[in-house]
């Protein structure tokens, strides 16, 4: 095999399917990337056997091959070299020497014989978002997915997609969080389970721009997202989703209204005083026009007020700061509308048109106490 | 005591102390920060024994005091305050309430008797140089100190006044790096040894402005930095340093003059090929007109071709890379000067007027196996 492209792409490239080699495995050749330049493009494949990536760089293919390099010393190499054009000449001992300028790189590569290629999938049904609105949803979700395998369903994030609408949902056991974006067409109702992994180095490669498009298809038991020059293949997990709406109700006894900014900033300084693995709750007092944080801890204790618009009932409440802060992270709203119905029902933040919701349970508290 | 002071003064001088807080330490009241306003101006303090700072901070004394407050808890607070008037007010009991707009932090503060204040220096003997200058030196010696105990000397720097000249020098066993500082007037003939993690914390706080100057003071057993409103307080080294003049010679069978860039950038990509901890050499072949650098490591090899300019010998010569490379991060000039006597002698990279010197000693190898 012997290639030749620039350094700039090949770098790109390997950038993206590295976020489908395994960072601990017991079969080393998933360990590596795949240069197939067997046929008329240069593709680089990485496949952790859940997760594949496959990229096609630009370059020039001067003798049609096939190789497997070691992905960790391949990257470091590529970043490294001057910013040229590089060759990558295989010998028919995997002998791979990849040359720069004056510099050149001798290392041992393994055949692609063991290396596992993407699932062949049938491309029928897909449908069409901007890299934009899903790289954004994918943030905005991607912090309620379990991280424990407990329940392997947690662990992924839900993809409903119903006439024009793509819902995405995530939940751990103590909050859910929902985000839509809306599709330019009508599509058929579909309900798949992606790995959260998965929507995680998705995320990373994706460009982020609004005018380029990922194009979604599904099978049985994968999902594939297709844009620019890269194909990324996942498996799904099995099962039937939790039954989220009957968990969703728009009965409240208080509304709140809240700069969340300052919401924001308050449960963030708050959580000063509570140390990690720490579950110390911040309790809320809603009253009218006035919020008060508090929190105590070994390490002291902390109140703030805070100005706000109520309708309704007053209420004490307590929740983990956590996941408040992670929730009024991701949303890009100046103020925001909590709803309430009492100190041991969860609380819902949320938009009119129900954009987003953000399911938040309380925690216990001692009121007297605190 | 009750004192009001900016966020922002209030965070720059915490900022400041911080560095003289130790990570580690039995003593609980080390690991505090003492608020000293029983005079007219409000003194931040730390201290860890070693290593003494102190700074003033602007602000309004209300009630005089004292109170030593844990550092870390302290500058997180400070750190999360709304950018505004900080109010800290504490009663008998040593109970601390940090207070700012509507935000309200209560901690438990420790009396500030137990806390140890600088040592009093008499301040008669002192030098003046320009914060960037020593911030710079410090830098571009600071890496060939040695990070073990076993020698202490190598654990510091050499200062040593004469005349106009500050030099500073540290050698770890491998390798020799010294700077030269001129100074604006002449001083005393001094020699004394700091401890190389004063000079890391010190040039942390520095400002790096050419126009703002540190004042160094000396005693048997300190000494003290003092610029802007800080005080830095530090342990000397005892013991007479090593005797470095005689480890110096101008004598040289080769010398090479070669791109810094290029040749650093090489170094750089050839120790890809190295695991950390792996002690593999950088073998350099030195021809006329030519650099030829080679590596051989498990993961494979390596090699590549610089232009020089060569006078005197050929010669082959290996190093630990690593040693080549932190001297060749911290020279400025484009080209430099590499004089070498043979392969077991150490290598010298220095400018002409020596206000830089670099010693690298060479890594014995086989060059037959190479």
């Amino acid at each position: 095999m012997k290639i030749v492209c620039s350094k700039s792409n090949l770098l790109q490239g390997v950038n993206i399917v590295s976020k489908a080699v395994p960072s601990k495995t017991t079969m080393s050749i998933l360990e590596c990337i795949l240069i197939d330049a067997t046929s008329n493009e240069i593709k680089l494949i990485a496949n952790d056997m859940e997760l594949g990536i496959e990229t096609i760089i630009e370059g020039d293919i001067e003798d049609r091959g096939i190789i497997a390099i070691d992905a960790k010393i391949f990257s470091e190499i590529v970043r490294k070299l001057p910013d040229n054009e590089v060759t990558i000449e295989v010998d028919d001992n995997f002998k791979t020497i990849i040359s720069c300028e004056k510099s050149k790189f001798n290392i041992a590569g393994k055949s692609g014989e063991d290396f596992s290629y993407l699932p062949y999938i049938e491309k029928n049904y897909f449908i069409s978002v901007s890299q934009f609105a899903l790289k954004e949803t994918i943030r905005q979700t991607i912090f309620s997915t379990a991280m424990n395998d407990n329940n392997k369903l947690m662990t992924g994030e839900l993809f409903e997609i119903n006439s024009n609408t793509l819902k995405m949902v995530s939940l751990d056991g103590h909050r859910i969080s929902i985000r839509k974006i809306e599709l330019k067409d009508h599509y058929d109702q579909k309900k798949v389970v992606v790995p959260g992994k998965t929507l995680v180095e998705l995320s990373k490669i994706l460009s982020g721009e609004m005018d380029d498009m990922v194009n979604m298809f599904f099978t049985e038991n994968h999902i594939v997202f297709e844009f620019d020059k890269t194909t990324v293949v996942s498996r799904l997990i099995e099962g039937e989703y939790f039954k989220i709406d009957q968990m969703l109700s728009s009965d409240y006894e208080t509304k709140v209204k809240i700069n969340k900014k300052e919401f924001l900033n308050c449960i963030d300084r708050a959580t000063l005083l509570v140390k990690e693995g720490d579950k110390k709750p911040i309790i809320i007092n809603i009253t009218d026009g006035n919020m008060e944080l508090k929190i105590n801890s070994a390490l002291g204790s902390m109140n703030e007020n805070i100005d706000i618009e109520k309708i309704g009932k007053d209420i004490i409440i307590g929740f983990n700061p956590k996941f408040l802060i992670d929730a009024l992270r991701v949303i890009d709203e100046e103020e925001i509308n909590i709803y309430l119905v009492n100190s041991k029902a969860p609380c819902f933040i949320r938009d009119d048109e129900e954009k987003y919701i953000y399911l938040i349970l309380p925690v216990n508290f001692n009121a007297i106490n605190n």
